[in-house]
Order: structure tokens, then sequence, then C-alpha cells
């Protein structure tokens, strides 16, 4: 089964907006069996997409069209679409509806252009899931297929894995079942990870399955995936188990999480597991960890919340920080220990440090402390992070929590 | 003058590495008055490369490869271009021993492999600029043009400046200058910009320059690109100028920034300006709002600090906030006005709300309350915003940071 992407968009040509969504779209084919092997950007023309759609359909057995779903006059996508399939756009008064009822739900009137929205080329049907005002498109072409996608990242997602991805593996019939596991690491380079797996990676070189891949992400930390092809889901998850025991056997703490595991849900995880509730102090971040922390549905129970310290003066006066210089390790000790007394949490987490462009109190950019008040047992490190401004902010988040999951984890 | 871009490894299409050349490829040629009406990714095959290559020679004038210039085996890009012109490859030695003099100037021999990077197809030419080990290539095939450039950036970046750019314009005997400006708003639908621009849009489509385009930057906001043709780029300037003029004064103070001017900077630049410093407290947000102000760097003249009030206690406790229900415009009210008071601020900016989720007091996802205190005026209104849980988040943050920017631009 082969599948084209054509992503929509003169914005894409014009390179003001780079095309990440084929690269996703794509990832999630290969992961699900489907080969993808040409991927087409055009404007909004609809000459030039209907003769893309129409190229991509003689080449592939099933195109998916990623955004010009838009309602305004340059969204070209579901006239193209029904050009190429020879059939009237017609409205669907149903769908309307649906999109008045979620502009209603905004306390808003829907702009009559929204209407274009709910147009639908005869034969074609809307997608089940519909996350925004866009909906999405299956266009049965004789044996193919055309299915049309907004270009609005979460809600093209949100349609591949409900409906499309289920929707080509059906049509292929697929049998094979390959399923992949994400081993999340931090602290560990990945020339240093790959030392560890070398004899292991070898070994996996002859056997050919599972298959082992290396995906360094930045401050997300280092991904090790592991991809196995099987007769069955029960069997591809057995090879998965087995893999990830060995592996973790090799690389051992270093793991953090699985998969869509992100470090800030394992501490809330680890803190609820114990009954501890947490508050931070932030400097250079700027309130970056709680947002992280928060962002993590159901975090309140274990998050109370925060002092963001971005200057020294609320470092003084709100967390009891000695008036001195305030990158240093008693500092950042004396932040985790103020945040938790005087927010009543039990854990004190706190970040002070130099984010730069420029040097701070003779500290160079990148130095960082962080501070762990784990009720009276108060500790602080020093540590020195690559690269610029957002990096260094970004690198001192996974840092700090990372610091704080193994604090926890400690027997 | 039209010119294709084809993106060649298999890895952008698996999504391993997201293809950013040839955003950047079309940005230029855009820039350079050249068209670049569609974009290709193909993986590493010598027929699918052929195909492409010859699809975009039969639409196009000229053919940008990006990628597979390497040595190993699957760096095919040469072969597939000496297939498309129908002749040999020989070996250049005179670039060979460039190749090999590059080797040297890094104490390294030359891997034998390397050899095939010196490879030409016959007819062909090495482009000027080499700065790596891998050249560049320009193949005529009868009047148009076949370039092959690597797929690493800056490598590819020069050889696009130096070489294939100046050419291009020789060919298209080029003079227009192409610049663009983008206008960021906030407040107004893209349906709704579209309506109150529906005028002046039916007039540009008549002219034909400067162009429209609207691009939706979800939490960022929507922005309007004007993009302006002309013969020299002082003319180009005051066409953007103009046009920039005439499309305030149809949305007016919906736009809160130009290009790449984020709406933190705006407002930090605006509270710099009064000289009045800034604190935040956040509930929802969790200190997503500290997070954007901290990351714009020197925010620390303006940007105090803030609490991130997560639970209903720290509200109470620390803000002030009368015990009772949270999702209220008095509640945020109260917060606006404890936290300014109590980090010694000018300004005090505080979000409440239900990011969901589940509803909270009854209240619906998406509902949420924004104070402000300037100085001693404070005020609070409640929205309803679209989406889930980070959805809702982020259009708080630059909801809250608006309504900040519109107070204080306040006659």
């Amino acid at each position: 089964m082969d599948c084209e992407v054509v992503a929509i968009g003169t914005e894409l040509l014009l390179g003001q907006i780079v095309d990440t969504n084929s690269a996703w779209i794509g990832e999630q084919l290969a992961l699900g069996g489907i080969n993808c092997r040409l991927q087409t950007k055009v404007g909004d023309n609809v000459e030039r997409i209907v003769t893309a759609i129409r190229g991509a359909l003689e080449r592939a057995d099933a195109v998916i069209c990623c955004g010009g779903l838009g309602p305004t006059q340059d969204d070209l996508t579901r006239e193209a679409i029904a050009a190429v399939m020879g059939v009237e756009l017609h409205l669907d008064e149903d769908r309307a509806d649906l999109i008045r009822w979620m502009f209603r739900g905004r306390n808003r009137r829907m702009p009559d252009n929204n209407l274009a929205q709910a147009q639908r080329p005869e034969g074609a049907e809307f997608l089940e899931t519909q996350p925004g005002t866009a909906p999405g498109l299956r266009c049965p072409v004789g044996d193919k297929v055309i299915y049309a996608v907004p270009g609005v990242p979460w809600e093209m997602q949100q349609m591949m894995t409900n409906d499309i991805l289920p929707d080509l593996q059906r049509r292929a019939g697929l049998t094979t079942v390959l399923r992949s596991r994400t081993l999340r690491t931090w602290g560990e380079s990945e020339s240093g990870l790959a030392e560890r797996l070398a004899g292991r990676i070898s070994e996996l070189d002859e056997l050919g399955n599972p298959t082992l891949a290396f995906l360094a992400s930045g401050a997300e930390g280092l991904k090790v995936r592991i991809t196995a092809a099987a007769g069955s889901e029960e069997e591809a998850e057995e090879i998965l188990a087995a893999e990830e025991a060995l592996l973790r056997g090799l690389i051992g703490d270093f793991v953090f999480g699985l998969d869509d595991q992100t470090m800030e849900a394992v501490v809330l995880a680890e803190l609820r597991k114990r009954g501890l509730s947490l508050a931070v102090a932030e400097s250079l971040t700027g309130g970056l960890i709680g947002a992280r922390l928060s962002g993590v549905p159901g975090a309140s129970d274990v998050f109370v919340g925060g002092v963001i310290a971005y200057s020294s003066r609320v470092k003084f006066d709100q967390l009891g920080v000695p008036e001195g210089p305030v990158v240093t390790e008693e500092a950042a000790a004396a932040m985790a220990r103020g945040v938790r007394e005087r927010l009543g949490a039990d854990v004190g987490l706190a970040v002070t440090g130099v984010a730069g462009p420029d040097e701070q109190e003779g500290r160079p950019v990148g130095t960082v402390c962080v501070g762990l008040a784990l009720r009276d047992d108060v500790r602080s490190f020093e540590i020195r992070l690559p690269g610029q401004r957002q990096a260094v902010r970004d690198y001192t988040v996974i840092s700090a929590l990372d610091a704080l999951r193994r604090a926890l984890q400690e027997p």
C-alpha cells in the first residue's frame, strides 16, 4: 500500500512556514507499515493542486492532502478534490450546524465564510474526528482514496491517528503488525548510549527484528525506539517488552520514561505515589518548570504552584534568600527551602542561573544551580549547560526535574 | 522563470529529519523573483529520483536537487541526474585532488569512497562554491538546467547564494526585487479579518501587486503577509509601507506587531517605554506567561517575576483572594492586585480559569478570567476559549498579554 502526501499552501513554498506536517505523517505511515515514496508541496492554486493530486493518485493507492481547508478564498483543497473526482461541491447542512455550534461554544457568531468548510464533494464523506472548525474528508476515487486534513498540526494529527491510519491499514489488509516503543533517557550522550548498547545493536543487525533507532530530541532527551514486526499485536508487544527489559539492563536509570511519558509526568507520578506535594521557585526559567508541570492533566493534586523569582529582590523578599550573589548553590537551596515553607508543600524545587545573553555575577552563560528541599532534607548542586538562552532554559527544566526524579527514586 | 525543488533522502520521508532546506530555498527563490510552484521529497532510489527530476523538468525551467551528494551507496543524486541527461558519469581528477586536499587540511586521508563525490555527469560542471567535501553541480538539459546541492544546510546555502541564485536570475534576465512584510494580529478570526479586508483584497486581485496572504498561526495569532514586487529594494519597501498603513486603517488595533515581533516582546516594550515593571499571577497557565516574558532577552528590566497560584490555597494565602470560587472576575482582579502589591511591581497581570480536561466550579473548559492592575486601576473580564487543555492555556497567555497591550496603548 503506497500513500503519498500533498502539502498545500503557498506559504510552504515561500518558506514562511516549514512543512513539519508531512514529516509527521510520513513517520506515522512508516510505523503503520504503509509506504510513503513521494511527498509534494504545492501552492494555493486550483490547477496545480489538481495536477499534484492526480499525479499522486496515478503513482499511489492513497493520497493525504494537508492544508487548504480553511474558510478563506485561498483555501482551495475542497474545490481541487472535487475537480479530481469530477463531481460538484455541496453544502452539508448537518456539518454546517456542527460548525455553527462550535462557534456558539466560543460565544461567537459563525462568519458566513465558514460555511465553505461545510462543503463536501459529492460521494465524499467527512472524517469522524473534527477537533476544530475544519472538517476532514475521505474521498473515494475508484478503488483509491484521497484524504484531506487541515494544516493545523493538532487537528491533523488527531484525524490521522483516529481515522486515516486505521482506514489505510484496513484497506491494505495489513497482517504484519508493526509496533514500536520508545525508551526516553536523560543524562547520557548519544555516543555514550551507543557505546553502552553497541553489543546489542550488532546482535540486532544480525537478527533484523526488532530494530533500534536513536532519536536525539534536545531538551526532551535522547530517545531509543524499538520497532518490532510480528504476526499479531500480542506477539509484537511481547518482543517489545523483552527488548525493553534487556535495554534497561544496559542503560539502567538513564531511562526516565516510555513513549509519550514526559519527564514532568514521571516526576508528578513519583510524587503522587509518595503522597508528596510540590512547589517550585524559578529564576532563569521564569515559569517554564511550572508551565511544564501544570501542562499535565491532573497535576493539581501534586503541584500547588510556585514563585517566579526573576529579580533578585523577589528572591530576597519572597523566598528568604540572603542578600548577596544569587547564582550560587546556597541561593538555590534557600529558594527551595523558602518556596516549600512559603507555599506549605512537602517538596521544593528551585533553579537559579545565567541564561544569557550576558554573563552574571562573573558566572558564564549556562551556569545553573539546582536546589532541592525534600521535607527537611535540603540539597543543591551546580551544573554547566550548553547552548544559548533558550537551550539553557530548556536544559535547566529537564535537568532539575530529573534531579528530583532521581532523588525520589533513591532507596 | 519557474524553478522546482527536489529534496532527496529516505530519512525525509520517514520524518526522521524535517526538510527545512526546501523551505529555505523556496524563500530565497521568491525573494529573488523566481517562481517555485512545486517542491518534492523523494527517497534514496534511483528510479524514483529520476522520475521526480524528469517531472520537475517538464513543468519548470530549472530544478534544484538537494541532498544525496555524499560518498555512500545511498547517495544517488549524481547517478540519477546522469540518467536524466542520458550521459555517463566521469571521475573528475581535478576535483578529486581538491577533495584530497581538503582532507589533508583536516589531517585526514581521503577514504576511497569519497572519490564518488568527484564524479560529474558528462556535460555538467561543478559549482564554483564548495564549502565541504561535496561539490555542487550545474547540469544543462537543452535550454533548461538541473542544479545539485548537498543536504548540509550551510553548504547548500552558500552554493545557493553565491552560484545558483545569480545564475537563475541571469537566465531569467531578472531585475525585479520581491520583499514582504507581515502584520501580526490578535483578536479577530481569519474569516473575520478576510471580511474586513475583502474590499482591498479584490482591489489587489486587480492590481496584482502587492499581494496579501493570511497565515493562521494558532496561539501566535493571525498573520497578514504583504509581498511587493518592484524594480528596486527602496521601491519595494515604499510599496510595503504604503500597504501596511492602508491595512492598519482597516484592521486597526488588531495588529500587535510586525514580522518576528512576538506579543510578549511588544508588551515588554510598551511597559519599558512607560517605565513600568510587571508581575504576573498565574493559575491555569501555571507559569506559561512568565516563561514567555522571560524568554525575551533583556526582560529583567521590566519583568520582576510572579506567583504561580495553581492551587486555590496559594491564591488565598499568597495573593489575598477571598475564600470562595476562584474562576471569577473578582478572583482574577484580586490576584492581579495581590501579586502587584506582593512583588512591588507597577503592573499586575493575572489569569484564572478552567483548562480542562474537567469542568471546575460548574464552569466549562475554556472559561478564563483575566485580571489587570495598572497601579490602582484594577479591572477584570471573562472570556471563553476554544480547544482542549493545551490550546486553552496557550490562548489564555496571548489573550492576557493582548489585554495588557491594549490597556497600555489606551490614550
